[in-house]
């Protein structure tokens, strides 16, 4: 499905040549590699490879599966706020690989740790920047409980600092989004624009994950890098709440992966002064741009979503909590019988009632209202009396479906994106290993 | 899918000639018709009708979906513990139909009532047996917010109350449960013989569902009819206890219908003498055949599930408790990429510990392993050492896959049934109502 992206932008769409992508802009101070260690065999990209020379002020948020990648054990356990690589693979999630996952990511630290200090050696003779294996980040994506392909990996590190660059082309930053790929269909990007005081201020950042998408978590790899100089402490607060509205506002499937991360990277070269606390004026414009950025991204997701044919966007309003109509949103969102009559074509609204009633929250059928566009479907605990099946049997053959629930019991809302489930799905994941 | 339903009973199985199927046999004090009022304008049956002339205790469970449908409404505001019919209509739910849908079952139940009263009359010259529309309960399955054909099935009223048949043989059977099907493939039937004090007491069952089909209720339509004489509020009780390892332990979709119903008759035709509590030893082989009877009609609606090509039966033993076995084994059943995977004869297991891993519950990943049959997979928190990739896909190619879950936390354990998600499952519900 391709959806138009600049439908998501409201703000200063920059689209590349390369067709609907927004063109990414260098981030000073950090140098992008992306290779082939060959992990699927068929010769493309799937090792990235982030490095600040200088080093970078960071964040992450992990899945919230009890269940963990090895990646993300090896960067929880990193206590330091200042980092300076990040690894990222694809084919193998280093999950319930055991000791043998774990033992990888020693071996690999001090491995890329030791080319790192070697190139940085030779660059610059005199200085003696040193790169420590916990200063290195790592981020997997692929299958579970395959034994991790440590030695492919390691013998790759080499030509992997070697071709580090810090020119970033539109060229680079897609291969980079590319090269962190599984089931997606397409690379996901995104750029914004911000200011800080009165110094210009660059995001850029790639994302991937079209299964296994579900809130509460980041639920993909999504990488933001920026340019400004905000320290660690305050990124955490500006990424988690950027987070609820967009990340945990997605679902595909409802399933949770094992490997998710989202994580923001500063590299401190735009100074704009010492900040002293997140609710700072200053920061205003960068918090906004950052929730654009992740809300493009998310909703790039869900509209790469695996086999959707729809990008379906639940509004559910006049409910007496965020959370209700977070809940009541999600449970039409995650439902199997909403999202194969979305992929129908179908407007079968008895299934978005089944939803709406199966949450435990307490509503009032008398009061609820559903909405497609802006067709009226059930007014007082009935059909509609303007109801058309067939307006809204049309309706249903767009791309992008927008169903509104009216709660009718308070002044909260909440806003989901999903997908439909077709058949395409059920192929995907009948034999993504095969 | 069909299932060898012999592998279900393990007690005195009754397998008719027409098939897989039990030949149930006839509850003295019961009376059924089944017509087609002609609902799908196909000519397929769709009201059936369960008559009690001389009354009938009762207990029923409903759906634990806050929106449900106006039967259910109307079955809950019956106070009284003595009931005489069961109406059944397919094609609609009479849900979200409003004042309409309501004051239709007022008016039926007054018509059906005058119409069972006039046959009473004319039968027994002499007597004035007087039925009540409130002595009459309803259920009602298909589409949600579709206007109710009141004025078809009133019509139709009378040649349903004219075919009401004691003699009960296994056609009326058959075709009673046939009446009652929406998506389903086929009909479903139970039968278990058991003793109260020195008396035979038979119980004859039949059940509906195969989508919207998830735990914490009913889930579908079940009616079971016994000749015992048990006072309605112990039939309440043992109803309730039977539902927590049958029909509250299946899932097809995790999608909860809004007119799941699950009800017990017993027709007073056998004195068994009183029974004063609900513990009385004399009810134990009762509650036993109770169960499987439950059981059998769970399973047979998990293997017909949409688009079904697997059975299969999650265990997950050894939780800290009972709830928390439930929870995961549901959480895996649930998801549809261990459900894809399924369909796909993939050993992705490692969606099995992702499903594992999404739910709450603190587990302990070195104690987990995780078995396919008797093939294990994992141990210790990674792979088996014996784990053989292509003995474990060789066994995903039989119909029923029996998943354990070992969790080395305490004793406790919980089963749960499912079935694989199938492309056919999306076209099912895709083109459900065109």
């Amino acid at each position: 499905m391709t959806i138009n992206v600049k439908n998501f932008l409201k703000n200063k769409p920059k689209l590349s040549k390369m067709g609907e992508f927004q063109e990414l802009q260098p981030i000073e101070g950090l140098e992008i590699s992306a290779i082939s260690a060959d992990l699927y065999g068929t010769g493309r990209d799937d090792l990235c490879l982030f490095y600040f020379k200088d080093g970078a002020n960071y964040a992450a948020v992990y899945t919230s599966n009890s269940i963990c990648s090895e990646s993300i054990t090896w960067n929880r356990q990193i206590r330091k706020k200042f980092i300076k690589a990040l690894l990222v693979n694809t084919k193998n999630a280093n999950t319930f690989t055991g000791t043998q996952g774990k033992e990888a990511l020693e071996n690999l630290s001090k491995n890329l740790a030791k080319n790192l200090t070697l190139r940085e050696a030779q660059k610059e003779e005199g200085t003696s920047q040193v790169i420590k294996p916990n200063e290195i980040l790592f981020a997997s994506t692929g299958v579970i409980g395959e034994k991790f392909p440590t030695q492919r990996i390691k013998s790759n590190t080499p030509q992997l600092v070697e071709k580090l660059r810090e020119k970033q082309n539109k060229f680079i930053w897609f291969k980079a989004a590319s090269s962190i790929m599984t089931t997606d269909t397409r690379p996901k990007l995104a750029y914004e624009e911000c200011r800080i005081w009165n110094k210009d201020i660059r995001l850029s950042a790639i994302a991937k994950g079209s299964g296994m998408i579900s809130p509460n978590m980041a639920t993909m790899l999504a990488f933001v890098f920026t340019d400004a100089d905000i320290p660690s402490i305050f990124l955490k607060s500006l990424l988690k709440r950027a987070m609820t509205n967009t990340f945990n506002a997605i679902t595909v499937d409802s399933d949770t992966s094992t490997n998710d991360m989202v994580a923001i990277f500063s590299s401190n070269k735009v100074k704009t002064g010492k900040i002293y606390n997140v609710l700072d004026p200053r920061l205003k414009d960068f918090e906004m741009a950052l929730q654009r950025l992740l809300l493009n991204l998310a909703k790039q997701i869900v509209s790469d979503g695996e086999g959707a044919k729809k990008f379906i966007t639940v509004k559910v309003i006049n409910a007496r909590s965020q959370q209700m109509a977070k809940n009541i949103a999600f449970s039409i969102a995650n439902s199997p019988l909403f999202k194969t009559a979305m992929a129908g074509e179908d407007p079968n609204w008895g299934r978005i009632i089944m939803a709406i009633g199966k949450t435990s929250e307490a509503i009032n059928t008398s009061k609820l209202s559903v909405k497609f566009g802006s067709l009226s479907v059930t007014q007082n605990g009935s059909v509609a009396e303007c109801y058309s099946e067939k307006q809204v049997a049309q309706y249903m053959k767009n791309k992008e479906i927008v169903l509104s629930v009216d709660l009718g019991l308070g002044e909260k809302s909440a806003t989901v994106w999903t997908c439909d489930l077709t058949k395409n799905y059920v192929s995907i994941n009948a034999d993504y290993r095969s």
